[in-house]
This record gives structure tokens, C-alpha cells and sequence, in this order.
């Protein structure tokens, strides 16, 4: 008889909590009782998992020595409030918010430092990283040994699901009211999101950073096990509903041996490498799989110590659900 | 008594050339005669003109001796097909297409380097460069004496209209259909367009660059005057149909001095700097106008000898049809 472990999932509603609910039933995670939580507002919703809906609770009432393992896949508030209580009653977590430093819920990877798992202590606490961070450690890993890293650059057009469904809504009526030639009247989004591009996903501070794009710097330093790496970041809102698409350039202390990173990509666990001459979209290529795609993969126009890449991900379930439930999985072996 | 000129416009029912033809009724330039020129398919159109429908003819029966300039505003094979007889008959010519060596129509942008026109030898041939060198020239030329530039990268998120019109129709019909969900059947782009990036804008070289990437990494170079700046660039189509968006992040030799770095767009001509915290858009704030907008100016997260800017722009009028009238603008004075 296989060992269950009984799991909540906190954000059940949420665009990334429903497609963990869904990526655990697809790879056959081993779950006894599967608690789904959220806000008092979603709470009496219902989301299906093999077969039956399972009807979701409010997260302020759960008992968390009722399961081995949370999934924090709602806000970084939400995160900062519960995590503290799954901690004290030895339940073991992932968080998908960012909201933990890196020193009490390492980030990790399974493609690029799953090695961190073995040095964690009870109960566990984990970061999955941002979904662009994500995307970057899985295609960067296995470049890691190969090339001089000096610098990376990368101008991450987000998809609006990252914001979750009211984003998704508003880019689909926004888009119907410009078609249609009807005023525009921004609600979610501060101005027109379709057939635009904004250049900022959430507030800057001071520096005028936003905190996803020091997210990203930080969460793909400690991920690649490379904390002085240069990257520079601007994270884009594009009018797509799914899928991240990634332009990155990186600087080489040497000329890049094109063969060998094509090689190397084509080898890589998680990536999946398009044939040159043609390239990867997020929604026609990324979109529901379980891979990072790649392509255009070339050096600078007359620079060889340069590799430029085009990487498509979907930032829901490659980026988030699915790389929480396969550091779930790593997890469990330590947990029987 | 004013002096008038004689103009030809080559490509005048597109969206340039017809953006071309609105700009030299906006500034008054003082044309004589205007003739409308383009291929046997469109002669017979007519364009708006001071009031009146201006007829557009067959460019391959014009007599070139007629104008006194010439603007090439159709693709590449025109200008190579009508150049050398428009040269031939003592035409000056102003190139949109990227067709012509440097050597023989320098690319000149007037916010970058107007000091080229007096170089010129009778008849004048120069270049328009491209709408992203356009735009990224308006912009670093007046932060050239400033920093120690070492190296810029950029992702141009390119709109549509500068694939013309048939690029234009086809991303709201792909739009309309998704918004009512018909099955999607790509004509002028191979692939979705609609809530999707395409990471290729043309077709590719051997070493996986495609022209549009060559041509900006040349003509900003060229009107910049800097021939060895190492530029790595990726130029992606948006889902926009007017205006492009690009982010751009320069490493530099020394720490950036962010209030100099202000200071200097603010004061630059042909640039609008957006105060810090908010950011310009394609379609919100560029299209329409005859300024390059540039906002999110910041350092990199933790690195003082980075500059990160977003520009946003119209790509048909700012970095087209504006760009090759003020270029006449500035001829004119030479001609009379």
C-alpha cells in the first residue's frame, strides 16, 4: 500500500491554486485528504479533483496539524499571515508568493538546485520562484558549466494571468469594447491593457524597481547558485491571457560555442529546444505543457561572446503549479 | 515669395507613405507639385492632400526629373528598382526602405547626427532608418557625451502597422475571432498574432539574425557615431497595431548619475521624459505624436553602472515619416 499524505491548498480559487489542484491529480500525487482554503469570499466555492468537487474552506479556521504539506498559492499576505501557524503545527510548506526570505524558505528549482532539498530541516519550508524566474533557472541550469555567465538581460512580457482572473477579464473586455468601438474604460488595469503593452507589473519603489523585478534577481541568483550574476530586468504586462515569453541576452566572458548550448538544451530536463530557423510562442507552443521552450537561439549580430534565447512558459503551470508539486514530490521521499 | 519644391512620394497608399503625406500638410513644407506614386496595384487610389484627393499613379512610368526630391516610403525592391533613375534624373531621395548601402545614403536621424547632411554631394541620397533606430537614436544621443556607454540591449516589441495594412486587418480579425471563438485561421502572420508574441519579425539569417536586427544594429551604430557600441537585440511583434515599445538596458564603464541622466531628456529635443513612478505607453501616450517618450529610467537592482529606460514611440509617424521630413526639412536649406 502506497503512503498518502493529506495536503491543503491555500489560493484553491486562484488561477495557480486550480491548476495545482489539477497538476496533483496528473501526476498522481499520492494525496489522502486534499483541503482546499481560501478567503472567507471564495470559501463555499468548489474545485474538482478526482472526479468529485471538493468544497473550499476558509483558511482562518483550518487546523493545520490536519495535513503533512500546504501550498501557499495566494498572496504574499496570506502567506505572511498562515505560514507561522503551518510552521508551529508541523506542517510542511511551499510557497508560491515570494513572501519568505531565502534564508527560512530556500528557492528551488528541480531542474537547477534540487540539492537544497537535502539540507532542510523539519517541518519544511520552501519558495517555488516567480514563474519568470522559473522559466530563466530551468533554461540556465544546464548552461551553468558550459559558458562564462557574465551577464543577463531580460525583458519578461508577462502574460495578465499572473494577476489573476479579474486580469484575465479585463484584457477580454477591454479588447471586445476596442473592437467594437466603445469607450474604453480601464477598471483593473489604470489604462488600455489591450493592443498595448505596459511597462510596469505593480509598483516601483524608490529606485523605481518593481518587486517582482527584484524578485526575479534575486530568486534566479540563489536558484542558479550564482549570487553576484549580473541581471538586469523590466517586467512587461502584455496583452496575452497565458503564457511568458522571455527575451534574454547573456554576455559571455568567451565566444559561445552554439553546438554545444544546443546540445546542452536539447539534453536538459524541463526545456524543450525548437529547431532553428523557427521559434516558440507562448500560446501556441507553452500553454499546458510541462516543458520551458526555447528558441532563437544565436550569438550577437557581430558579437560571439554573446547567446541570445527566446523562451516561452506557461507561467501558471510550468512557472508556479507544476514546480510546486515537483518540489512536492521531491519532498515526500524525505517525508515517509 | 516662398520657395517651393517639388516632391515625390514612392509608396503613398501605405501606412507610412500616407502618414508621410499628413506630415508635409502638419509642417507646412513648402511643396510645389505633390505626386503620388505606387505600384500598378495601388495607382489609381487617391490620397488627401491640402484639402484635395491627391490621384496615386504608377510609379514605373514617372519621370523623375519632375521633383526635386523624392521620398522612398515602399519596400526595399522599389527603392532598388526606382532609386538609380530617380539619382540619374537629379533627384535628391530620401530612403525609408533600409535598402541602400550607408556609404552611398547615410542613415541620419536630425535629434542625432544632422551634421552628415552638409557632407552630401548633389543629388542628395540618405537613409531614414529604421523606426526602433529611429527612436533609440532620438534618445541615447543626448546621453552620448554623458556616460560611457559599453554596451545596449534591447527588446523592440514592434507593432504591426509597420507590416503594413494587410498586418493591421489581420490582428483584429484573429482578435474577433478568438473573442467569438471561431477557429482561428492565420493568413498574413503564420501563426496566432492575437494574445501572442512572436519572437522572429522576418526571416532569419544562417546565424539566426533577421534583417530588421542587422539593419538596427548598423543604422544605430551609424547615427550615432559610434561603430564599435556592442548592441544585442531581439525585435519581437507585438499585438498592437500602432506604436512601438522598446526596453532598453545599457551597461555602462562608470555608476550612473541618474539626475544628469534626467536632466538630459528632459532637455533633449524629439524625446518626452515621463516623471519617475509613472511609465509612457505605445498607444496611451506615443502614437500620434512627434516625440519619442522614455520613462522607467533607473539603475539596475544592484548594479550603479547600469541604465535601464522603456521607449515608447510611434513607429509610423516618430520613427518614419516624421523622421524622413524633418530630414527634408533640414535638405531644403541646401537645395534653394
Amino acid at each position: 500500500m502506497t503512503q498518502t499524505f493529506d495536503i491543503a491548498v491555500i489560493g484553491a480559487t486562484g488561477t495557480v491554486g486550480e491548476t495545482l489542484v489539477q497538476v496533483l491529480e496528473e501526476l498522481e500525487f499520492p494525496v489522502g485528504t486534499l483541503h482546499l482554503l481560501a478567503s472567507s469570499e471564495s470559501a463555499g466555492h468548489s474545485v474538482p479533483f478526482r472526479g468529485k468537487n471538493v468544497r473550499v474552506r476558509e483558511v482562518d479556521e483550518f487546523d493545520f496539524s490536519k495535513v503533512q504539506l500546504a501550498f501557499f498559492a495566494a498572496g504574499p499576505a496570506v502567506t505572511l499571515s498562515f505560514a507561522p501557524r503551518a510552521t508551529a503545527a508541523g506542517c510542511g510548506l511551499i510557497d508560491l508568493s515570494g513572501a519568505l526570505p531565502a534564508d527560512q524558505a530556500p528557492q528551488v528549482v528541480p531542474e537547477a538546485n534540487p540539492h537544497v532539498l537535502s539540507t532542510l530541516k523539519k517541518p519544511f519550508q520552501l519558495s517555488s520562484p516567480s514563474p519568470s524566474a522559473t522559466a530563466l533557472a530551468v533554461v540556465l541550469a544546464p548552461l551553468r558549466g558550459l559558458l562564462d555567465i557574465q551577464r543577463v538581460s531580460v525583458t519578461a512580457n508577462l502574460a495578465v494571468s499572473a494577476q489573476g482572473r479579474e486580469a484575465v477579464s479585463e484584457l477580454a473586455r477591454q479588447t471586445a469594447e476596442l473592437l467594437n468601438v466603445r469607450p474604453l474604460e480601464p477598471k483593473f488595469f489604470d489604462r488600455q491593457m489591450a493592443f498595448n503593452l505596459l511597462a510596469q507589473v505593480g509598483t516601483p519603489d524608490a529606485q523605481g524597481h518593481t518587486s517582482l523585478e527584484k524578485r526575479l534577481v534575486h530568486e534566479l541568483r540563489a536558484v542558479l547558485g550564482m549570487p553576484l550574476l549580473k541581471i538586469s530586468v523590466t517586467c512587461v504586462q502584455a496583452p496575452v491571457f497565458f503564457g511568458d515569453s522571455l527575451s534574454v541576452s547573456l554576455q559571455l566572458g568567451a565566444a559561445v560555442n552554439l553546438e554545444a548550448v544546443n546540445q546542452a538544451l536539447e539534453a536538459a530536463p524541463g526545456v524543450e529546444l525548437v529547431e532553428a530557423g523557427d521559434y516558440p510562442t507562448a500560446v501556441g507552443d507553452a500553454v499546458g505543457q510541462d516543458v520551458v521552450y526555447v528558441g532563437r537561439v544565436r550569438a550577437g549580430v557581430d558579437d560571439p561572446a554573446e547567446l541570445n534565447l527566446w523562451l516561452a512558459s506557461d507561467n501558471v503551470r510550468k512557472g508556479a503549479a507544476l514546480n510546486a508539486v515537483q518540489l512536492a514530490q521531491l519532498l515526500i521521499k524525505d517525508l515517509v
